[in-house]
């Protein structure tokens, strides 16, 4: 493989930065709390909605809102909703499954010091999106991404994130006064947490392992689990999981990695002449 | 707001590890190429698969699967589905619009030296899905989430991505002998590039203006563009959108965030001690 030269510091700050990248995509978690009760700041809320305003989306559509909830007689609407909707999920499951269902916390909406709804205006661009027209799903697809920007830019700020699914999306939609055309595709609760877990709440529960990822990889063409992928590849792939799952764990240890950043900004604040430039981020 | 103390190592860590993750987001685009010729090397691809395996997921469903498409012959079928599809879309478009859709460049299958199609698998769990109770749409929402893990994990790495969203869906069911149940979210185009855009290829070509943030945040309740949110948010807002937009300008320009970073990866590689344990990543 013939790769350019490039000169030592920027392969140090490439290494550094891609270090850190995967070390926030490998330790974010699912936060259904303990959240700590102070507020997250509005200079921090702007970072993690300007985070998702610079998402993908097909187009270039942007079309998502956000809907900030900070409002307890609103948060209480929608923890009753949640609380209606999982009294009907809890019957679906089987008899076995569903004790551990009802044991598991699986919101933080009253707790969290700052909920939000990421919506997404189907009309936002008119009726033909470039991109759109074979896949109509791809503007929802696309508020999926502008949801994990802000979870990971999130992560990064020492904020932990918790996506909560279990409603009738009309129930959301009459609370927050949401128009026809706008689909809540995600409500999340947010908040300064003191520990991210080493691992999903729901492995550590028992409800469902990590799948061995090699199973889920083909070459070409849809085949056989790991019948189609290269031996070379395999080998990577079960190394890789190992180390992402063993960092996880480190990770989830590290004071480092909960200190809240946005404390962080002093005056005397230690930064390097490449990052100077880069004050608020 | 209270903060509890933490060490000034501590706080310059997770300051520099917040400025990388940023960046990332910031300077992340959608690539259609020039590609560079060089192949994705299998330690990267799994990085990346790692990376996408290590996404949040509705129920811990872990609902995807990886079909890494090399064969020249399957990327010309895809290359011709688009062809078609796309033949179709030019005219959905008003007349002053058809022009400058014909003059973009919407995909860079055949250029890019792996393309990738990420799949949700809607029984991998059973009919009943922790989370997926009452929003069928979830699992393929968690499949998003691993793309943009992907997505981001690729930009850390040098590789650029491009999401092609203009198939028949049954066309790449028929190329990749998807089953039934099996739902191509996206298809992918990647490899290493010479550099990334400052800013979107279709904000670029006058397609589409970012929209300004402070108009899509509302505080509570949905409302009038702007009327919710507080002043000082508002404020934020404005400024960080205007310094997103100028690191993303910046970086672009910037030789460390093009390097590959596979190829820095020699045993003499200066990393520090905190690093120690996490050579790969």
């Amino acid at each position: 493989m013939k790769i350019e030269d490039f000169s030592a510091p920027a392969a140090e700050q490439a290494a550094a930065r891609r270090a850190a990248v995967y070390q926030t995509l490998f330790s974010r978690r699912d936060v259904r709390g303990p959240f700590r009760p102070e507020p997250v700041p509005d200079a921090v809320v702007s970072r993690l909605l300007t985070a998702a305003h610079f998402a993908p989306s097909v187009g270039f559509m942007q079309p998502w809102n956000f809907v900030l909830v900070r409002d307890p007689a609103v948060k209480r609407q929608v923890h009753a909703a949640f609380l209606r909707a999982n009294a009907e999920a809890v019957w679906q499951f089987e008899a076995e499954r569903r004790d551990l269902y009802q044991r598991l916390k699986l919101e933080g909406i009253l707790e969290a010091p700052l909920n939000l709804c990421v919506t997404c205006d189907r009309d936002r661009a008119g009726p033909v999106v470039l991109g759109r027209t074979h896949n109509r799903a791809m503007d929802l697809y696309s508020t999926v991404c502008a949801v994990q920007y802000l979870w990971l830019a999130a992560r990064a700020e020492g904020i932990g994130v918790g996506w909560v699914s279990i409603f009738h999306p009309a129930a959301l939609r009459d609370i927050l006064g949401l128009p026809r055309r706008i689909v809540p595709v995600a409500y999340l609760c947010l908040g300064y947490v003191r520990h991210f877990r080493d691992r999903p709440d729901l492995e550590a529960a028992g409800w469902q392992e990590r799948l061995p990822l090699e199973s889920l990889v083909f070459l070409d063409r849809w085949g056989e689990p790991g019948a189609a992928a290269t031996a070379e590849l395999r080998d990577h792939l079960r190394r890789d999981q190992q180390e992402a799952a063993a960092h996880a764990a480190l990770l989830a240890q590290a004071d480092w990695m909960v200190a809240p950043v946005a404390a962080a900004r002093r005056p005397d604040d230690a930064e390097s002449a490449d990052c100077d430039s880069e004050r608020r981020y």
